[in-house]
């Protein structure tokens, strides 16, 4: 239950509208303001809440603008006294609490806080209530951060349908910058020597490499700005793996020695990265935030044409599996295709016995 | 037409095994041979051919042994006269010639080949007739080459169901190296750093990280091999993204500065790598080898029970529409996930129309 009554939504861009729609979506008094009047009337039209001023301090005000403006918005907020509580929306979180600490600010009121949900497009009009559905929101308390003020934030995040995390605010930058911020900037780097290369070559492109550049095709415009907001944490990342790099090349300049000891050498440093990669990917959440299961792979040949999918998944869940993820990967050259289906190990047989009676080629 | 009329294939691996099972469901007389007595049993009990001595000269042999042993085999092969054109499947091709050079084989009738298949498993008992159904077989001519032994292996890779790339062996394995040596190695780098990482950081792993690192999941020990055979090419492409690395990390580190100039300056290295990574991760082949559409994606929230995805794609194929490519996405938490629909921009309204008239949440 969500006891919060009115909301102050101080910034419209695509995060801050979509909170506004998931309160008003759950009842509750939504006020939104913006520096930019035409950005809070398209959130206002949209039905995020209210352009008026709220007539009396509301329970709380959520900041939602880029990180570097963050204090100086709390600070004249706070001035203002418009609301109980603060937090903020932000996707880098030290900066702004050492900002606001340096401006004084009443910071037993205000936690900082990062939804872990996005687009690819921005601005009020990419906003949806349900952005937030089931994503991680981490929440970055201190030893000064007041329990109500924390529980004001805990009600934001439950309003939002989404899952509370608490870390401290270095942590979290620098959890991001393990997991999204580094990533990234790998992703761009492998996919940036594919840019020259002969079409031959960048014909060979399969699943794998496909996968691992996905990423690389956001707005670099977007991402320039949310390195920038963490650059010294995910520059301290990037050193990490360049020397990781350096001793993989070490390693495979031994593979190609004369000498017997050094080829094994080298042979040892390459497979002992391999082997601590794999052991990394298997920490990584595959569903629900639970520690991954192992799932069991079956691939199924497809035609290309509409309704192959459908026939499949119809043939799967008549025998009551459930798919837990997808790979279509595509041929060259031909009007063919083969799905990877994933399953818990107990349905594997379930599901190759269903579709091998349904006349699906299999393997 | 496949006009070959008897193959003997050297080495019942998966590979070796593989082709000999295509070669015999399109008719075509198999002899297979390897040094392990017991993967030659399997393979034969598989069907994929006779252990008995081929009573004549054959049409081609296939050399499928790992690529240090190629040019070995060949020339004994060769001075058996067992066959009238010769060719392998090893996953390196520039050592391979070198070593047949070296060895003096006869390579006027030798032609190297490299079919870009796999699978997770190895051995006969993985092996599949379908394999190599609609990928990539790269085979590496050089002037010597006769044209007869081009045409057999251009018949093997036919008859595989393959796609046959002529390149030069030395562009091979520098487009192998940056399409997926290369790539392999970065995925285990990154993903190595999660290995000690805080459990709660690890939890903030979303579907960019755990796409980008996929391929970590790999078997180390097959993946030394395949890296060992390739090392110099390899070391040189990581190096080349070392550089990268150190040249991003410059420009962070430039973004945290106080002189303004630097900062900016900082956000253009930035921004430069990702605006190349951008365009490099376009030039990726999507589908069936061709330049990559620009597809539109549509999000829609699924339950987390079998028959969801079933009911989303029967939808979806009522309308007439080919799903390019499905994205699953868990929330974590919660029981329910997107799944990400990619389809050609002249489809996506139709998309959009029907699932919203059938009721998903989408957008």
């Amino acid at each position: 239950m969500v006891s919060m009554k009115d909301v102050l939504v101080v910034g419209t861009g695509l995060i801050g509208t979509s909170v506004a729609l998931a309160l008003k979506a759950q009842g509750v008094g939504v006020y939104v303001r913006d520096s930019d009047p035409v950005s809070v009337k398209i959130a206002s039209s949209l039905g995020a809440g209210s352009m008026e001023e709220p007539p009396k301090k509301v329970d709380l005000a959520v900041v939602a603008v880029p990180p570097a403006l963050v204090a100086d918005v709390l600070v004249r907020l706070q001035a203002e006294d418009v609301a109980r509580h603060y937090t903020d929306v932000a996707s880098v979180k030290a900066r702004p609490q050492q900002d606001a600490i340096a401006l004084a600010c009443d910071n037993a009121r205000y936690v900082g806080g990062h939804p872990m949900a996005g687009s690819e497009r921005s601005g009020p009009l990419a906003a949806r209530a349900d952005l937030f559905d089931g994503c991680n929101w981490v929440l970055t308390p201190t030893s000064e951060t007041d329990t109500d003020t924390l529980n004001a934030a805990l009600q934001l995040v439950a309003a939002c349908g989404a899952v509370p995390v608490l870390m401290e605010a270095a942590a979290h930058d620098r959890a991001v910058g393990l997991v999204s911020h580094a990533p990234h900037l790998v992703a761009s780097l492998v996919a940036s020597l594919l840019e020259p290369a002969d079409e031959r070559m960048v014909s060979l492109a399969g699943s794998g490499v496909r996968d691992l550049t996905r990423i690389a095709a956001a707005d670099p415009g977007l991402w320039v700005d949310i390195l920038n907001a963490n650059a010294l944490v995910v520059a301290d990342l990037l050193e990490e793996m360049s020397e990781g790099l350096d001793d993989a090349v070490m390693g495979l300049r031994a593979v190609g020695a004369t000498d017997d000891d050094k080829r094994s050498n080298g042979a040892r440093i390459v497979e002992d990265l391999l082997r601590r990669g794999q052991a990394g990917r298997a920490r990584i959440p595959a569903k629900h935030g639970t520690v991954p299961e192992q799932y069991e792979t079956v691939t199924v040949m497809i035609g290309d044409q509409p309704g192959e999918l459908a026939r499949l998944f119809t043939d799967a869940s008549s025998a009551g599996v459930n798919v837990e993820d997808v790979h279509l990967e595509h041929s060259a050259g031909r009007p063919t295709g083969r799905a990877q289906l994933s399953v818990t190990r107990d349905l594997r047989e379930v599901l190759v016995t269903t579709l091998h009676n349904r006349g699906w080629r299999h393997h």
